[in-house]
């Protein structure tokens, strides 16, 4: 055995350990009953505690001072395992474990202050969780930017201010957008009863539609959509809402392509650093082309509006262009999950520079409910009503994920660079869509970036997608022109 | 921290970390995609390598030579720790491994040869798990009998000599009570349509009857039924068979029976090593008092035949005496798993003696089947007609579970102890049973067996809770008693 293979021997048992981790959490989110959670906290920090100390072993140390790589794949696994390691031990272990169990009390005290509007109530466990994470951004940045650092484990290589570079020259073309669309008729949404078992089957057959392997996957219900797992167990989940059929079809349309990334990368990467999605943005690409440029579009939509008759009969829309328009409604709303195409990025900015100011000791979590709503206003021209309408409203921070929602974004500027590419090369993607037939696009972007798994970065594999650098244009174009055209701007 | 604390929080992350695998293992009869079977046994071959790590870690050695027990709880777990530890650093780590590996593979290799019906491409497998085995048997033995050795994984205390003066007492009284039904007709079967639905209400209605907790637990579909986890996260599944009920009801009663054991566990033991069933026996004792004893008795029974009319309607049998006889069909049969309650335990001893032969050398794996069906042809008076009914039925010495059938006999025994025992402190309890209330029933078990998890000694338990030493006389007067009756004897 080379250095390289027992430094990658080593990995191995790292990732393993990380699939069995992310399945109890599918599992937990699913399946566990509910009297288990409890137990299931002490069975997740036991693995979790083996897991730190295995991805901070000094040997790893070691075998990266001397593993010697031969080719391109080799060269990514020791580049990948370096910064993981890198990062790893910079953060004291007791610091870890500390983040872990109060992240995970927060989450649930979040989640009941949500339900009771009572942001008071969340403020304790935030102010902890913050001050957590400053210590651990603190600890991984050496003297840089706090924020950077933390945004590094979503997102290597970008930086606070390359993407508020980018967010400042979106927002002025997103908000005039927006404000021509608003004086515009809302188109009417569906009306009709939607029931759960068909609902079920509309889904899965759209995950089918892109590609989905269920050999290889399942799908079940869950409160929140999401997908988990990578190499040949990638499991996504969906949920139903009585009263609005779409809620099912683009998170199912949204985790499918999320899915479609693990399921798409090269096998020979399984349970190697390689063999996962690269990053959060690059993630959030691939789910919001199949939601949105894909699973969005006229074509497609016209074939959707058959299906969806079908489904369900008369839901009170009578043409496959009235559903275009109905898919793509654009409406005032506090929920970021809940935007369109439009405004969702708006939602994005607001979160990324509060939780700058949170990480670099600019706003304190007392005063964090008062900027929300201010910046609200201003942006959307509305006074948020209830806290889970507002600040409350994202699981995100309760869980510590600070310098995660800028990936969001990045995410849709990526998925606009390569629709645009994918239409430069198959000129006819229409005609496909309009049958329901996504091969060829979903055959490219697997060709393009899935396959790739982590072997190259993350700015750097959708450059080689794209034919050259990324940047917010093509989104801006692509949301002027469809949105010019359904809104007759 | 006391030494003692040390050596408990080392032991609950072993514990923690087996119920991982354990959940794990549900999923994969339950849940998993079948792509997925490759990358989960190498995720489960991390996880048991680094749980191999911890049991064997050399620091247990010291803190159990410097731990002092307070109390009886403390007493038992040093005990319990104790014996894992010497046991487990018996076994050389590759050899571990190795059986982990080949276990894992031949138990396909017997599933196919099952399926086709070929012992021959199954033989080589058996031979290289028999020769693991007995390696592993000798590694525990040192120099002491190597099935003893292999018995005591799961019931501690067991010999194979204890059990054969045992066997040897109950086989003539079940030969001859087989022998005396064997010229009287045979009850009907029930026939009729079983939709799948309501067998699956019908069995979750038995489940709860029989006291399973749902909001710590879950019932699914499975190919074969089990039930998996300890605390508060016991899980069973069930099959159905459209053209048989009674299948699913009393796979269920009887995996309810396990669950039912888990759950009744004092929840202070939760993640020690108190806080699961103390032995196979003792575990099948619960399962099969709940299927048996309390689940085929005439009261049940009587209540059961009105539930089964509710399901299906007309089923081909119409009063509940008639209805009783059908639940205790005496029929001749190949499959241990379908053996009525007179002839099961002629099925075990069958095994038993031939996998002492294999473990001792006495026999070898090229002269199994003959012996099997010379001995099946002896026992049953009948030709084994297929392997599938013969030699390639049991899963067990495919996964290298030699030393286990005895216990299903001897978990028999246990619960004709206790049923007898339940008799005389609940004298009116078929009053109960016969409107479906088993809850006087299932708190005298769970007083009785159930809370004590592991504190006690497998056989100390049962001796406890029936007030005297256990032995096969109870089971065998209440099946002379029963199947007289039932028959005319």
């Amino acid at each position: 055995m080379t250095v390289y293979d027992e430094l990658l021997a080593h990995q191995r048992q790292i990732e393993a350990l990380s699939q069995i981790s992310g399945r109890l959490g599918w599992d937990q989110e699913t399946m566990m009953p509910r009297g288990a959670a409890t137990q299931r906290a002490e069975e997740m920090a036991a693995l979790e505690a083996l897991l730190h100390e295995r991805r901070t072993d000094p040997r790893i140390g070691d075998w990266l001072d001397k593993a010697v790589a031969l080719d391109a794949v080799s060269n990514a696994n020791i580049r990948q395992i370096r910064r993981a390691y890198e990062r790893n031990i910079r953060v004291p272990g007791p610091l870890a474990a500390e983040i872990a169990r109060v992240t995970s009390i927060a989450q649930g005290v979040w989640a009941d202050a949500r339900r009771d509007q009572d942001v008071a109530a969340f403020l304790p466990m935030l102010d902890h969780v913050v001050r957590l994470k400053r210590e651990e951004g603190a600890a991984l940045a050496r003297g840089g930017d706090v924020y950077d650092a933390l945004l590094g484990d979503y997102e290597h290589g970008a930086t606070a201010a390359d993407l508020s570079a980018m967010f400042g020259a979106l927002r002025p073309r997103l908000v005039a957008l927006r404000d021509q669309i608003r004086g515009k008729p809302v188109p009417p949404a569906p009306h009709g009863s939607f029931g759960e078992e068909a609902q079920l089957a509309l889904s899965q057959k759209l995950a089918l539609t892109f590609g989905y392997d269920l050999s290889r996957g399942r799908i079940d219900k869950a409160v929140h959509p999401f997908s988990s797992g990578s190499g040949s167990d990638v499991r996504i989940t969906m949920r139903t809402d009585p009263s609005d059929p779409f809620n099912a079809i683009y998170s199912t349309i949204h985790e499918t392509g999320h899915a479609a990334y693990e399921q798409g990368i090269d096998p020979a990467f399984a349970l190697t650093p390689l063999g996962q999605g690269v990053s959060m943005g690059v993630h959030e690409s691939q789910s919001r082309i199949y939601e949105n440029q894909l699973g969005r579009s006229r074509a497609f939509t016209g074939w959707l509006f058959g299906e969806m008759r079908e489904a369900f009969g008369d839901f009170g829309i009578d043409d496959p262009q009235a559903f275009y328009a109905s898919v793509n409604r654009v409406t005032d709303g506090y929920i970021r999950t809940e935007a369109d195409e439009v405004q969702y990025n708006l939602h994005v900015m607001l979160r990324f520079d509060l939780e700058q100011a949170l990480m670099r000791g600019d706003l304190t979590v007392g005063d964090l409910e008062a900027a929300w709503n201010d910046r609200f206003l201003a942006d959307f021209g509305a006074a948020v009503d209830k806290p889970s309408n507002g600040v409350l409203q994202d699981v995100h921070w309760s869980v510590g994920l600070f310098g995660y929602f800028p990936t969001y974004t990045l995410g849709n500027v990526y998925a606009g660079c390569l629709h645009a590419a994918l239409c430069r090369a198959v000129p006819d993607l229409d005609a496909d869509l309009a049958r329901g037939d996504t091969r060829r696009a979903t055959r490219w972007l697997r060709a393009m970036v899935q396959q790739h798994g982590a072997l190259f970065e993350p700015r750097e594999v959708i450059a080689r997608a794209i034919g050259g650098e990324p940047d917010e244009g093509p989104l801006l174009d692509y949301l002027e022109a469809k949105f010019g055209a359904l809104y007759g701007l």
